[in-house]
């Protein structure tokens, strides 16, 4: 039998078998992971062109222009999320001009959907009215008749797109991982999966009632942990929760956009999870026996895949099933600091010794970490000691996605000094950061920003808002979308201009004609003259070497995964 | 009875009054037409404030960033067409992280969608599903009712934008023109209409039956006119459709994006209408008896205005229903070629003078324009005749939407030599110029650009891939949206901020920032020497003065209205 990533391969490559047999001969694509079948199977096809174009919106407006000059269908590809929604725009043209376009936008498989999982939104019907056609045919699989629909579903793609009334088709391609195959990689790790649970109960409005509560005290039974995701702080919640907590004995898992990690808390709050749960004598010694989640889904993989199958009690007051692993067995929606009252009014405390043992890893990691990069060449986990240094009590930062948010993350803890830290977590997307960034501030939140090179730069627009700050964007440039350098599809052919993308243009140079000051530096001592200057304000571009980052996380990886010191 | 305008500013100022009870206090919007009396209801509200941001995505996402530091709703405006489009990912990004937003889209009112009116698109279902509530209200009224209504429409869209389930709420908003009050203009000159139409029929597939047949020969009795727009011509159309007009003795009025107006043509082709038909004489002695419409709506508004009301007959293989004039009689579903000869074979020829009238017309105009700009000072219509004679034969040029394609319309006329011109025109957009122009050329056709100043700066991610072409991208720098000050919105309070928005940025910095070539000509002969020069490439920024460019206009109409010697 194949595996899921040549499976994907062969899946996508039939798609492009029928594309071109329709004549499409350019694939324009932005970059990104979800689409990696879809690149990797047009790079084994020579009649293809490929042209990544960073902007989606940019991208399609071009291959907009490239069909209605040769007369032919053009592909598109972006990755899932908000990317393929900067195409509506020029798909909205290619439908009123009659323009051919086929539009492949990766998605995640159905199982994450409407779940929320990462950069996952609704994307099948994102082109209704204006695409002629709309086809998702589903995860790909080996059967050969399936692989005989999608060569002809290439094919009916671009006839449909050509006419006779011409205009855009939508693909919508949702993928599996792993998503490269498994003969340039190795294979991953067999997992153990129990017996799905009992499908899950939704209980709406108030406290519950006795029945629903006899089936909460029945979930968190034995060893449980409270999951803070994204936005789980709410006025008045805080000191409730740290009573719970408190009381139940159990540690309260802080994600960096909660709310919850930076400023007072109780000796519950737990940040360094990213850390720790690297390691397996903490995985297999601190597994829960249930959770309580509050918030959207952390930003932490590591969290969200040693969760998986822990049967989990949701507490949203918007009722959103906020839950990829699909281990909701019941979600109350109700108000969490009344119902942290009522659950500490019900539950039976965990064992004396179990939020002990959470402390002494969180203690743990947070002196092997400083103790790493103490010994460590300077990158990004210093410098964001001495950005949040900076940053004003009460003030806040706006991180970028992908690798900022991360690193904060990892490497940020918990504090008790008030900080006011912003993501665009809901679809996670590339997009509009500079925008953002503008409007927080305009919003009389004083806000320092934390981009990549590549965020920076997909928001060009926005560029021209930060005249008005009076605070500095800090733009990590280390040379495209280091996230895929952490990635499997690091390595594969074509990685480069297909997937890191190193940025295109000169920040200097772009943030000038944007009537912004910049300030390029390389080192601690200039970054933090950088910060503290008077008139800090434009872009502080600081330029890192990624291969030395990435030897200084992954070394720190290294030590958290051998570490035997965490339970002594 | 109140005018229109009138009724317009009160339907829009009941909604704002709705939406600050709600608690919105900023409107960030991106300046158009069609939202003009939203824009100036807020100018009336000093608890509102105003920001204008040009490109639509930078503006959602700096809305985004407000709305989530200040905890409170904000409202965005954009004008009809694709603008709003822009918004999806900042939608789609609030819709997942709960953000408060109010979308306001201006729209054309229901009489014009789905009828190929210009910049006329799909928006009341745009944000379906990511909005939690979608409205449109449609066209204002003076109804005290209907005032309630759009009063609680907007504290309900602030209601709901703010939660429990926090997210975007979009109004669509139809509106008529006039779209400024009358105590401000002059009133507009009565209208006569007369009885509507029959319902119009559709025929599908080859050539008519006897029946429809009977019905083309009813409808397209006495002096008639062929009306080539976009798009229209095809493979093998254009010899036939030349022998038809000969046969009939008709003119066939030529779009500039019609594909016939550049290149060999018939003595029927006609080019200046636009011109001519601002002549009081003219447009009463060549009133048509019918119309034969090809190819999608014209971009000649007064070509348009003028045909309202005459029976037409529509020839289009894809079927589309392109007539906002609610004019269409019959439309054959059909190969047009074949058409024109089946028409040739069934119908009566007009009389004698009635193509000699157009003839005589087209070059009466010819002479007026072209002794007007011997006497004016330099500005487009000057500069498009050295583009245009620039250009290799067969080579392309791409025009933005708004003033160029306009003045293109009015100014090029025909000619024998091929020239293949290109305009966004399915949406009439402002977005994607550069990566267009970048994409014709990819398809290997040669392409000069003709954009604006706003087109060129609201596609910045484009810029960079303008770096790959060999010709040039000439750049219309007038000082912001100049269309505007032909437009009744002209002269209103805030009009420089809100409406013409003079561009933010130094297009020379710009370019420079994006790798390209830029100069900066203000007169005939630089402009002629930068076009000429071995390495023109990069951006000629032409600086325009918009005041003698606008007299030259107004100047040139008032001869062509006054003109009595047009059918000597």
């Amino acid at each position: 039998m194949t595996d899921q990533g040549t499976r994907n391969l062969n899946w996508c490559a039939a798609l492009l078998d029928g594309l071109i047999a329709g004549g499409v001969a350019t694939l324009v694509l932005s970059p990104g992971s979800r689409s990696t079948p879809v690149i990797l199977a047009a790079q084994r096809r020579a009649e293809l062109a490929i042209e990544p174009i960073l902007d989606e919106r940019s991208a399609a407006f071009y291959a907009l222009g490239l069909a209605t000059a040769a007369n032919r269908p053009v592909a598109l590809l972006a990755t899932s999320g908000s990317a393929p929604a900067h195409w509506l725009p020029a798909v909205i043209e290619a439908a009123q001009s009659g323009r051919p376009l086929v539009l492949i936008s990766a998605d995640r498989p159905p199982e994450l959907r409407g779940w929320g999982a990462n950069q996952t939104i609704e994307q099948a019907e994102l082109f209704v009215p204006f695409a002629r056609e709309c086809h998702d045919p589903g995860p790909a699989t080996a059967d050969p008749a399936a692989l005989k629909m999608m060569r002809a579903l290439g094919a009916r793609a671009a006839a449909v797109a050509r006419g006779p009334h011409p205009g855009p088709v939508h693909i919508n391609l949702p993928l599996r991982e792993p998503l490269v195959p498994e003969e340039t990689l190795a294979p991953p790790a067999a997992q153990h999966r129990p017996a799905p649970p009992p499908p899950p109960a939704a209980w709406h409005g108030g406290v519950p009632d006795p029945h629903r509560a006899e089936q909460a005290r029945a979930l968190l039974r034995g060893r449980g942990l409270i999951c803070c995701g994204p936005d789980a702080a709410r006025p008045g919640l805080a000191p409730r929760l740290w009573q719970l907590a408190e009381h139940l004995g159990v540690p309260v898992l802080c994600d960096p956009l909660s709310g919850l990690r930076f400023g007072p808390g109780g000796p519950a709050r737990i940040a360094r999870y990213d850390g720790f749960l690297r390691n397996p004598r903490a995985r297999e010694q601190l597994r829960p026996d249930w959770v309580i989640s509050l918030g959207r889904t952390p930003v932490s993989k590591t969290l969200l895949g040693w969760l998986a199958d822990v049967p989990t009690l949701r507490i949203d007051p918007a009722a959103r099933w906020s839950d990829p692993n699909h281990d909701v067995a019941l979600l109350l929606d109700a108000d969490p600091a009344a119902c942290c009252d009522w659950l500490a009014e019900r539950l039976d405390p965990a064992p004396r010794d179990w939020l002990a043992h959470w402390q002494q890893a969180e203690r743990r990691i947070e002196a092997i970490a400083a103790e790493h990069l103490a010994e460590s060449p300077w990158c990004e986990p210093q410098l964001l000691a001495t950005l949040l240094a900076h940053i004003d009590p009460g003030a806040g930062l706006f991180s970028a996605n992908s690798m900022p948010i991360r690193q904060l993350d990892t490497w940020a803890g918990a504090r008790a000094t008030p900080l006011r830290l912003f993501c665009n977590r809901g679809a996670s997307g590339i997009d509009g950061q500079a925008s953002t960034l503008a409007g927080l501030n305009a919003a009389g939140v004083p806000c320092h920003g934390l981009l990549g090179d590549l965020s920076l730069l997909h928001d060009l627009s926005g560029l021209q808002l930060l005249q008005r700050l009076d605070r500095p964007c800090v733009v990590l440039n280390n040379g495209g979308g280091r996230i895929f350098d952490y990635l499997p599809q690091q390595g594969v052919e074509g990685f480069e201009r297909l997937w890191r993308t190193p940025p295109p243009l000169d920040i200097g140079a772009v943030a000038r004609a944007h009537g912004l000051a910049h300030h390029a530096v390389t080192g601690a001592a200039e970054f933090a003259a950088s910060l503290a200057r008077e008139d800090a304000a434009g872009i502080i571009e600081v330029r890192i070497d990624a291969e030395r980052s990435r030897a200084v996380h992954q070394t720190f990886w290294s030590r958290l995964h051998e570490d035997t010191r965490l339970f002594e």
